[in-house]
């Protein structure tokens, strides 16, 4: 990636943190971003978690990429998640790389780039670094807490973590956790990196090269994954790259070629690689039955928050029938939960485009659950 | 790859054929294998065509690699193609890397391997070039053509470039061309070889080296694709690599991750990676509809042969769809053509293994086909 993030919004983490390897650190910096205002009364506040390459620049536009925030589609003023009405929090994860704590940080004892030298990070030391926001910006218990795919994940691990600190939680196309197809294609993904050779075992920016054809190759077999095979086909079929007919050579003859290479030569440009390798394993090692060890009833047992699951019909990476297991251990722990299935064709990635009924029912759903929140403040 | 291919079985075809790039080659060698016996009769000969990484040893010991031939589990003697009654014919495709010819072969030009100079095939041509062998082997008419993936595209192009040829065909687990899915799982494939700086735009023969990292990256994601996700799931899971719990690295943990590891990097053992980018290609550009501008009733019209088309219910590389759609194709060309969907959930990969429905299938239609083709023959 090319780019500073010496001049991000950060909090020095100075509550010494366990993390899950066992390493304890403290004075770490967590990057976050905030949209709206906090009430009077600090229960309008929504914390959203972001996904494999998402930031802390969930709305408004990105200083960084000057492009617009990942999820403008649902966050912003009159949005489905209005902050115009609530106060939204976003951080960015440890092990990142757009200013937390990451493997491209400085580590102070070397003067250099952690690399693998970074300890290897969970969605349970994520999310503990994250709910240390609460106390940083006065919130007691938090509205809702939201994500997508791995920002579902947190929002599992929080509320099976921090069982009284969010009202709500929308966990969205994800999994409590992953399938061994899942753990193929992220694995599939460290191999790309780590077998270029600009990699250098994890010390490119020690030596100042990057090692881009493997992250842009791993990104595009992100890129796969995230779309359904009927949405490629509707937006890309067999067309052809702006020819007559085949070319018979290996330059992008199909429309699909060219958008996978554009797709993995960009990011590039804004992601670390080291944080691909530990971001996806940190989602690989997600599992919430094992951590729990009596399993998904242990993880939402005596559970008060309220929720609301939703996957979408065309998701293969996170299927419908991996997000209705959440509803069942839900259900079966007592706890309130409804859910929803949203039919499109868009696949994984519905999540952040503007899928009306989508953001209809998340809109829905927390409106509803500021009420009910305040309500219950009242008794 | 690591063998030599100069004392395998070859033809040397001297017929000129014209690729659909518009070289003409001729004097080219095309490896093949033959199994079981012609009869006097001449009509018990199938040919067999293999899939993106097969080759001629279809049964019986593969004298390369020292492993089963690639089709051990349906031909042999007293298998689903009883070799004991019928004469099996298999040819490694041109563009392939097991003694035909191809990008790793000597350019007298130049007396260095071709590499990228190497012209952009066609499945085609590919058929074209297999189609030799039957005036060398002295055969008239086909008893049947078959193969599984891209093996069954060139059963397909065999029979719409050559409708007098054999007297019936099974297609499997195949398509007439391929969706935007496919291509991009192919690109990604390329890109990843391309990646590796010892691809060297191609020439790496010439300075004695291998991309193997890039190649074993693009057959992590080929397997990816050859499985479900029901039965990467049930034969992996998250089943961790003889190890009580995860040990926070970047080691293969999980077992489907050594699994994947171990099928990228052996097969750089006995693969060129240039073959896999023409194959590819060849694969990709395939699209019947096209070739036949009128399409596919234009390419499949005034066919005798007898289809049977098979797929397997969780093979999402080639869905049912897909293979449904030739059926449709042939049924409106007034074709004979027979359907089945195998349910097993072992995916693509479902025509290489030992699958006895499957099996039972091929077996009762071609043994019937001998009855029907010698009756034809007495009229």
């Amino acid at each position: 990636m090319n780019y500073k993030t010496e001049n991000i919004k950060k909090l020095i983490v100075s509550k010494p943190l366990l993390l899950d390897c066992k390493q304890t650190i403290k004075d770490f910096p967590l990057a976050y971003e905030t949209f709206g205002k906090l009430n009077e009364s600090r229960d309008n506040a929504i914390l959203v978690f972001h996904a494999l390459t998402g930031d802390q620049f969930v709305s408004g536009k990105n200083p960084i990429t000057k492009k617009e925030g990942w999820w403008i589609t649902a966050v912003g003023p009159g949005k489905a998640i209005d902050t115009d009405k609530y106060f939204v929090i976003c951080a960015n994860v440890i092990g990142g790389c757009m200013g937390s704590w990451g493997p491209k940080e400085i580590d102070k004892k070397t003067n250099e780039s952690y690399g693998l030298n970074f300890p290897v990070i969970t969605i349970r030391d994520m999310v503990k670094a994250q709910e240390t926001l609460l106390d940083y910006l006065g919130i007691k218990k938090l509205l809702c807490v939201t994500g997508g795919s791995m920002g579902g994940m947190q929002s599992l691990e929080f509320c099976a973590t921090f069982p009284n600190k969010t009202f709500s939680a929308v966990p969205i196309a994800c999994s409590t956790n992953h399938s061994a197809q899942n753990i193929a294609l992220n694995e599939l993904a460290r191999q790309a990196i780590m077998a270029d050779p600009a990699w250098e075992n994890g010390n490119y920016l020690k030596k100042n090269i990057l090692p881009k054809s493997g992250l842009a190759v791993a990104r595009m077999a992100g890129h796969i994954s995230y779309l359904s095979e009927k949405g490629l086909q509707e937006k890309f079929g067999r067309k052809l790259q702006e020819k007559a007919d085949y070319e018979f050579s290996f330059d992008a003859d199909f429309q699909v070629e060219s958008y996978l290479r554009h797709q993995g030569y960009t990011f590039v440009e804004r992601f670390d690689a080291n944080s691909y390798l530990y971001i996806t394993r940190a989602m690989d090692y997600f599992d919430l039955s094992k951590q729990f060890k009596g399993g998904l009833l242990e993880a939402f047992g005596n559970q008060k928050t309220k929720f609301l699951v939703i996957s979408f019909s065309s998701d293969w990476l996170y299927p419908t029938k991996e997000n209705k297991d959440i509803v069942i251990a839900l259900n079966a722990s007592g706890a309130d939960v409804s859910f929803s299935e949203i039919k499109t064709d868009t696949g994984h990635d519905s999540f952040l485009i503007n899928e009306p009924e989508f953001l209809k029912t998340i809109k829905g759903f927390i409106d509803s659950m500021y009420i009910k929140f305040k309500n219950e403040k009242r008794i």
